[in-house]
This record gives structure tokens, sequence and C-alpha cells, in this order.
């Protein structure tokens, strides 16, 4: 009887571990189709702001911070920079053009930092030029904001 | 004298939560020390095999899945894939030529990722192409190996 009663407390404690390790699992796949969802929403942001022609409002998708970088075809540090350097490649609306994203993945390394990978497309009068891009986006203040961008 | 002794227990208290936080802190600090030197001796690795015209040997610094992803002018998917396109671009020794890395930056979002950024040198008989590599090292089975690599 003994015997039977340890496999049976056996069972159930392995029932109640696997149920454990399921419900942890399922939340944080959750987890990270909500987190997903929210630097969607701050892409999505970016392109609306693009399409504004609002260079400050798209801007605030970046990290305001001397940390952020950005690489195009030089490596620019700081936010301010990185500013400095948009207004300069596209100082009018027929520069900007209109801007659509196409996302590829989200990789989450951690529950603040995600590398997300995508494609740019601007439509523009006289071309349009088109992208990779790689972001590391981190949760700065309970907020998504991209923290690096390499794009070419 | 209680209220004396109430101070004396509070600032010995005080005294013992910033040794541990200090300590933790430095823990930490070394940690990513140690971790940074193990990524460098991989990418170092990987220079020394490039330049003796060993591309596999060079492709083990890569992680071996289907997961791995490459961007250059295009996005490849895959261990398998990533070696092809080397072999591709790079037939022969007159191709590959010396290659010579510099790194600017190692950015660990946890204890098993990190996002280096560097630039790299080819030197070749007929030209001297140079670039920027943005890679996503995470740490598989106690080995890091390059689990992204944006290069342009």
């Amino acid at each position: 009887m003994i015997g039977y009663k340890t496999t049976f407390m056996k069972s159930i404690l392995c029932y109640l571990l696997l149920t454990v390790s399921i419900t942890s699992f399922s939340q944080k796949k959750l987890d990270q189709l909500a987190e997903g969802n929210a630097i969607r929403h701050v892409l999505a942001q970016q392109v609306s702001d693009w399409n504004s022609f609002n260079i400050e409002g798209f801007m605030q998708g970046y990290w305001k911070s001397d940390s952020l970088m950005f690489i195009g075809s030089k490596i620019t540090h700081g936010w301010d920079s990185t500013l400095a350097r948009y207004k300069r490649s596209y100082p009018n609306q027929e520069a900007m053009g209109k801007l659509r994203f196409e996302i590829i993945r989200l990789l989450f390394t951690s529950s603040d930092a995600c590398l997300v990978t995508g494609k740019y497309f601007l439509q523009r009068k006289a071309d349009n030029p088109s992208g990779i891009f790689t972001l590391l986006f981190r949760k700065k203040n309970g907020k998504w904001v991209v923290a690096y961008d390499h794009t070419s």
C-alpha cells in the first residue's frame, strides 16, 4: 500500500509540475505577444509620423539617450545627432516620401530587449529606395524604444 | 541607549546592504568582462581562420542552426545557406584577402545575449572593401556563437 501511495503521490507531483511548467511557458508566450504588439505599435506610430512629415514625432520612437546608436553608411552616436542626421538626409516632404515597414522577425533576448528585423520602402517622386533594418528595442521606463538601429 | 543602539544597528544594516550591492554590481561587471573576452576570442578565431583561407573554420563562429540569420544585400536564413553564400562570394584566396576586425561596442542585453558592433576591413589585390557589422551573440551550450549578423 505504501508503494502504491508513493507512486500515486509521484504522479500527482509530476502532473502539478507539468501544469506549472505549461502555465509558465504559456504566460511567457502571452507576455511576449503583448510586448511584441507594443513594439509593433511604436513602429506603426513612426510610420504614421513620417508620412505626416513629422520627423520630431518619428524620433520619439528612439531612445532619447547619448547611448543610442544609428548605423547607416556610418555610425551616428546619440539621439540629438540622429535627429540632425535625419533632418539633413530628409530636408523636405519630397525627400521624405511615403514610408512603409515590413516586419520580418521579433526576437526577444530578455524581458526588456527585443531584436527586430524588417524592411523599409520609401516611395518618392524621383526614386523608390528600400533596405533592411535591424533594431534593438529596449524597454525604458515601461516604454519600448529603439536603442540601436542598423539600416542598410 | 535604545535609540543609540537602533541607530547603530541601522548603520550596520546600511553598510552591509551597500557592501552586498557593490559586490553584486562588481561581480556582474567582472562576469561581463569575462564573457566579453570569450566573445572577443570567438571573433579573433574567425579572423585567424579567414586569413588561413578556412571558411569552414570561420563558420564555426556562427550558430549551427536554421534560425541563424545573415543580412548582407539580402537576408539569408540558416547556417547551411550562410556557408553557401560565403563560398559563393569568396570562391578563392584572392577574393578572401586579408581580414581585420575593429570592435566598437559590446552591449549585453542578458547573461546569454550580447550585441556587438564593429567594422571589418578586407585587404585584397583588386580592392579594399570595408563595412560595419552588428552581431547578436548568444550563449548556446556554454559557448558564445553569432546567431545574427547584419553587415553593410
